[in-house]
């Protein structure tokens, strides 16, 4: 993915904290905050995870939305749902979750991964209000950065709306 | 001082870092983060210059200024320019830092910190392109929550310049 | 359990990290640490893994030995030996690693868990080479404190011996 | 100084926290932790002094003694005891703390940094009961070492005491 380019939908299997499911089309006009991550990566549950659950509390829910991608590459059995809800359940964790398609064909990467290209875990997407890749960035990432961002497309969404 | 209000320029007796003293008239076009900080201040030096040296590097210097101001209402002969000349060096802080002029009149409280109104230190005070107070905060404050402050105030000001 | 008793021997299902299984009849004469922990409790994760991570290198292993247990008493589901198995590849656990034995009568609460009342994880219990309790701390401790006690009990040892 | 040394007595300008002067001859029979620091030496005021206060607090003071050494081998004009105190105060040091005493003929490293050879600050010496050098370390050193040398000092002089 380049930056600025449209991203295509994510492929989910299964929500988590959602009772409907997600798309990118419905979340168009909303600034967008991936966070993809596997629950026994260590950089995802020091750094992604808190960095992810702060911007969730402290944006305006209507405006910005953070939905976090469950992106499993490797373990697979060790991080299933069952596994990945008792996760969340211990790191409360409340904004929505998908987990990643896993691909038909046996490939370990799942769908969304690969169609996103990601390269692993964790790694932070922020899409504008028109769906466009702002950030794309694997491993960490600092807050003042991350929130600079936030804070230039919220402002970018407000000034284009009627 | 209230959100939204014109700020009165700063009263400084000496600046360190700059070869020119700064005035907020001069500065009009540019976001200002003014970091209000005493060097023996155990906060400023945990968490206030931390962070106003990641605010100086993280954002380019022709849309951003950090200064700092240091407004010593405790300590007085503790804090005088040698030690302060002799704190920066230690703590490598390359931004321009005004020193808070002292009160005639024998008023601990320095002139700046005076007619702002500052309550204590750290203080953080950010101001749009315009010199509008748009940021107050007096203790700790998160770095996304003052990235996404910077990111709106220089969006903001992108946005305004022909 | 109180301190200075005697403590009965762990109850294990399967070790990890060792090829003999270990006991403490056989670790007499050694001081071990004890770390209590459950894969998917975050106190463990960010604070009881990393002391017992560190304890284990920093002290010579002829003298001292480190062990976990992993005493799942929720979600168990989500904690089996594959799960700890990646988890333990994940963070990078080097020392032996005891699985306590699931009640068969179907207490959630594993055998050795209970015999030695634990109030959760994680829990860091330390023996001298006597076999005796000497710490038996639930929640955090800070390492100032776990390594004033390792010293201590290296140092009875120490003379104990002819 | 080799470990194993005895070590030559402090020689202090002025004493803060004690109403007498302390000596080593008469720290006798108590474990002495020496912290040699400056006030504006970064690594000194975010690691080794609160490692020291947390030593100070974490152990009876009858067996053990903090003592700070403050020892300013540079910006001596902004490091002298009025700047002291304040620094103490807004830190909340309370074990005693010696001004190394200034060299006479002009060297700028005082008199017990030169008799104790101390390559720069943050020091930590640990004497034991004795009087020995036990450690001699300049730079960070982590808790879980400083509290292993320190439970070991303490078992040997338990066990020494009559």
């Amino acid at each position: 993915m380049i930056k600025g380019d449209q991203i295509p939908d994510w492929d989910i299997q299964a929500w988590i904290n959602t009772e409907t499911p997600l798309s990118l089309a419905e979340l168009r006009g909303t600034v967008v905050v991936v966070h993809a991550f596997q629950m026994l990566c260590p950089g995802c549950v020091s750094h992604g995870i808190p960095q992810a659950k702060a911007i969730h509390q402290a944006f305006p829910p209507g405006r910005l939305q953070v939905v976090g991608l469950h992106a499993v590459f490797e373990h697979h059995a060790a991080m299933g749902e069952t596994a990945l809800r008792a996760f969340m359940h211990e790191y409360r964790i409340r904004f929505p979750v998908g987990i990643d398609r896993p691909d038909p064909r046996g490939n370990p990467i799942p769908m969304t991964m690969q169609s996103w290209r990601l390269q692993g875990t964790p790694t932070l997407i922020i899409l504008d209000a028109e769906g466009r890749i702002r950030l794309h960035h694997f491993g960490q990432i600092d807050d003042l950065r991350v929130g600079a961002i936030i804070g230039q497309l919220l402002t970018e969404a407000a000034s284009a709306s009627p």
